[in-house]
């Protein structure tokens, strides 16, 4: 897709006037007015895949800057099938998933951050998180009681807690970012009434049992909440320099191509090249051709 | 390809006497009597691919099990490009590459094992090691002033250093299959001519000077003192529960079948089953379901 048009259809998704951004706003059956059907759909996301298989390629070779991909989702919104869809085909050598379940007792014994920064991609790596440190202003903040089991001071929870960590996360963010990692932030938007028919799926399909877990179903109860945090995070976290994009997630086929155009269009604009030879490096090559050359074997 | 025939046509890449194997014994440019066109090939890959797809995903689903991959071989042997064929397409959630370059400061203040083991793959994921801890026997056996810079106590650099690193080795991958791990050693046998010839072909494309480096020439000239140290290798390190395959490498298209067809083979063995579900899950799931259906939402 051409750069503009691009642009165009992400420009709904992409959270930039953060201070007007409300969760009502967007659809989450929303498709930008496509009506793919299966087929196309999948024709059109292999074209995308083969081009960020190319800016992949070229990240690596030039080997300094790093893309950082954060998802986040409730249940049965498709963080793992994007993942999956959006990422096989690029080279997995240049690619690092990390999946962040709930903290080990090593992991409780450091600040927030610490494994999560543990876990960035290298230069010329795509690292993805599945889930993140932003489950610290999303489930911490539903469930107080998880804040309270992060052996933290207690003198230093103050009744600013999200908003300092909002800052503190920004604070980061940027950092990373004039370090050399371009962040990208999806929050893959499901309603409660696609996800019901989702886990309504997975109870049907037995093959799919072991997927499901009871707490799948206690953490639908906090349905308002989690929006609440949710949009609250994406007001205060969305950057210049790590932006959110809020993706319609009742389409999964929809949720695909969104997700794989944002990273498209980000890593376009990064302009990236194959590393330059140098002078005194063509004179190598050339040496080593006339090796090679006057070899006896 | 029937379980019987993939056995078969394994066989003699598979190093199962390790006490007479001979690398002259195989052939650089064997295909094992296929022809395959590179359409052909391709397709045939294809194939394998989507069962190693399959098979990884019950391997993720089942959570227990872990695979290791191991790649060594010369420059331009083709270690990235397979890494690149045979796991673009897996699910990058589920796979996980390390390339192991010169060690840090840190790492060369720990032990040969550390930085590998460091990087081993959870339960439920493939790792693949571009190269590995069998540097320690092949480029350290080489150049042996890359082993006297290891910082270790000169008292324990024994005369039978080679022969205490193929014990020790041996110990822990037998460690680590009796605790989960299947381990399966690629060496992609190249030719010294084959390699010339790759090399020639870097030096002619623009794009592809950036890979090159005049350290690898002057590796090539250590050729037969590297063919040993993998000789060697591979007689004292073969063993039942992490055997070496090594694979003709002077055609591209048969490096990558053999190598797909050899982890196939591998994993069909292992039997893996999605997670079964236990009779309280059951009932939790008939809960969850009675639950979803009460909803007033």
């Amino acid at each position: 897709m051409a750069k503009r048009d691009l642009k165009k259809m992400l420009a709904p998704y992409k959270v930039t006037r953060p201070g007007k951004f409300r969760l009502k706003d967007v659809d989450p059956a929303d498709t930008a007015g496509l009506k793919a059907d299966k087929a196309e759909a999948r024709q059109i996301l292999q074209t995308g895949i083969a081009e960020l298989d190319e800016l992949q390629q070229k990240l690596y070779a030039q080997d300094r800057w790093s893309v950082l991909l954060i998802f986040q989702a409730m249940d049965a919104a498709g963080k793992d099938g994007t993942i999956r869809h959006v990422m096989s085909g690029v080279n997995p050598q240049g690619c690092q998933v990390h999946s962040f379940k709930g903290p080990s007792a090593e992991e409780l014994d450091h600040d927030y951050l610490w494994r999560c920064l543990k876990a960035l991609p290298e230069r010329g790596r795509i690292g993805i998180f599945n889930r993140s440190y932003y489950e610290e202003t999303l489930v911490a903040r539903v469930h107080p009681e998880i804040l309270r089991a992060q052996h933290m001071p207690p003198e230093l929870l103050s009744k600013k807690v999200w908003q300092e960590r909002f800052e503190d996360i920004n604070s980061v963010e940027r950092y990373l970012a004039r370090n050399g990692t371009l962040i990208l932030k999806f929050f893959l938007y499901v309603s409660a009434d696609e996800q019901k028919r989702r886990f309504m799926e997975r109870l049907d399909t037995p093959e799919k049992h072991w997927k499901f877990s009871a707490s799948d179903i206690r953490e639908r109860s906090y349905w308002d909440q989690y929006m609440k945090a949710y949009e609250d995070t994406i007001r205060n976290t969305s950057t210049e320099f790590a932006p959110w994009y809020v993706i319609p997630a009742d389409n999964k086929w929809f949720t695909r191509l969104a997700v794989a155009a944002a990273i498209i269009d980000a890593m376009r604009d990064m302009k990236l090249e194959y590393p330059r030879v140098s002078k005194a490096q063509l004179e190598q090559l050339a040496e080593a051709r006339s090796q090679l050359l006057a070899e006896k074997r």
